[in-house]
């Protein structure tokens, strides 16, 4: 179960990285209000929610596709580009590689990114290679892997910026390298910003200014994670290229985004101080809850999004949910083991409370 | 534009087949409490739903798959079949050859089925060659077209019944032969019901009872228009062959099924007066709605379910859009042409607007 929280009947669930506040009130009463009209069907071109977003991101309303979920994107976004070849980061979020098997892609590559230091190789972490230089190590082994291409034009790149599950981004500077190795060598890429809202600094993290010199480049965003409303399911995607955005609406039904999402995800735009005060708990609680769990003992990363990886004993999720809490065990990830788990990052009590509990499990076994 | 009416701006939508009574109370309900938790992601196996489902259509629940209206189901299916070939029937929903497409299915062809007597040939329409006898031709051709397969086992089947947008069903006796047929050749035979619900003896017509004999068969429905649900996105599918159930879960993401869509499906299923009423308006609607448009001069199909296909003076649809009412061109359907249009069947007050408008625009050309 990925995010089994609810399901299995935890009080607090630390296993699903959306926001800590829950479904804002203008979200709230729109759902509300459009229910009254869901016996309509939804514009399947989600033309008032595309010309709020076009306006957020400051982009023609021509380069956003919207979905039910960036999930829904990532299919589509395959399904339309039938690469021949795509390259992944590990670990990652696994609806990539999914996603492109639907699509029948032959050849699946991976290059890895900064996790733990062991996972890379434990004689970097004994020579005191730091996190920034396994960036740049994981940028050259893309790099590299996108030079070796033959099939020019059928390769298509994931990247997530900050990445799930380990919460770290590769340097802005690498990425505009990278956009330009993939511009001269047809390459699509596509990079996932749905925790870029969470860091510190979004402004300065985010590809949304390449998007006009860049066609290559999609930008994939939600509103699952930010606005609370996983339970909806919306999601767009931002590129300069018209025509795959075309491909991709025909790629999969027409109304994918009900109604009552779209209204929603109109509603949520307006949300500027919930948002604010998301960022501001998530800033505040991030290096808190980064210190309280190194000072467990834990080997953590230090993210930089609304959820954190560390590397504990083996077990810890089934013991925290007899206590009633729900974390994410992320032995299925690529890259990473049984003993890595995540956790995001709620409100300053829900946190203490986990770091309380975590600390007793970890004293007394249970 | 599909499903216009409401982006158009008309007062009144006949171009969307959904019950006429908006919203159950219930599920309105439903909606809002559950925009409370849309936070935390839906469960994506949606168990208490398939369970409620499983108990309604009085099979096991492992035989019912979710998605998000029966259109994403459609796709699902295509891209978890794969099929060489597919057998359409032509006019139909145009989803079924676009998820054809999109799974890049190399070879479909064309069944007619019944639709205006011209359309197929006018020399049985001046032979007096009836509806039953056109229908029975219709399974001929189907059938002739699965003998031909030299691919065994990669043949899918699409069927509507009632078909989208004639309204007219194949006989059920003709149906369980044709069953047996694609037993023998290992045909995938994909019976989409959804406006099944509508017709006088949903029992009579429904193939549910012929799951357990037939893992061939695939059964779809939706909420989106019995329970006026089509903001919402809910259908679900329902076959003995669990392994094509499975692949189909993976062909697509895993959270498709939005929260707030599980919640109300569950609301829906207890919504028996409405459903209740729904029938009995179409049933009382749909014969006096046929002779009046008869009266008017036009010539129409006696569908089955809450929709009527007529043929009359191309046209037509712009003039009424002038005046609010909104219906449905279908020169796009194969086999169909610009003179055709689809009308849903909604209360009494609202279908006399419409045929005293209709009229009004027959007679005075505007």
């Amino acid at each position: 179960m990925e995010h089994g929280g609810v399901l299995c009947g935890a009080e607090l669930d630390f296993s699903a990285n959306v926001s800590p506040l829950g479904v804002p009130e203008g979200v709230l009463a729109a759902v509300r209000a459009a229910a009254e009209t869901a016996d309509r069907y939804p514009d399947p071109e989600c033309r008032a929610l595309r010309t709020a977003l076009a306006k957020e991101h400051g982009v023609p309303i021509e380069w956003i596709l919207c979905g039910a979920g960036a999930a829904e994107l990532i299919y589509r976004l395959c399904l339309a580009e039938r690469p021949k070849r795509a390259l992944l980061p590990a670990p990652a979020f696994s609806e990539y590689e999914k996603a492109l098997r639907t699509s029948l892609c032959g050849e699946i590559a991976f290059f890895s990114l900064p996790a733990f230091p062991e996972e890379r190789s434990r004689n970097e972490a004994r020579n005191g290679v730091g996190d920034r230089e396994r960036a740049a190590q994981s940028l050259d082994e893309l790099r590299a892997l996108i030079g070796r291409s033959d099939a020019q034009g059928e390769t298509l790149v994931f990247l997530c910026q900050p990445n799930n599950p380990t919460g770290l981004s590769l340097p802005r500077g690498g990425l505009k390298h990278l956009l330009r190795l993939c511009r001269d060598r047809h390459c699509r890429l596509v990079v996932d910003e749905c925790f870029v809202p969470f860091t510190d600094d979004p402004g300065a993290l985010t590809l949304l200014r390449e998007l006009a010199k860049y066609p290559e480049l999609v930008i994939l965003r939600a509103f699952t994670k930010l606005y609370g409303m996983a339970g909806l399911r919306l999601g767009c995607a931002l590129s300069s290229d018209t025509a795959l955005l075309a491909r991709m609406r025909i790629s999969g039904p027409p109304w994918s985004v009900s109604g009552v999402a779209q209204a929603a995800g109109l509603a949520a735009l307006k949300e500027k101080d919930y948002v604010n005060r998301v960022r501001a708990l998530i800033a505040s609680e991030r290096p808190r809850v980064y210190r309280a769990l190194l000072s467990l003992g834990l080997e953590v990363i230090p993210g930089e999004a609304n959820f954190l990886l560390f590397r504990g004993p083996k077990g810890l999720a089934e013991k925290l949910l007899k206590k009633g809490i729900a974390i994410r065990p992320c032995g299925n990830f690529r890259g990473l083991d049984e003993r890595c788990y995540r956790v995001c990052l709620r409100t300053r009590e829900e946190n203490d409370r986990l770091i309380a509990d975590l600390g007793e499990v970890l004293m007394y076994g249970r």
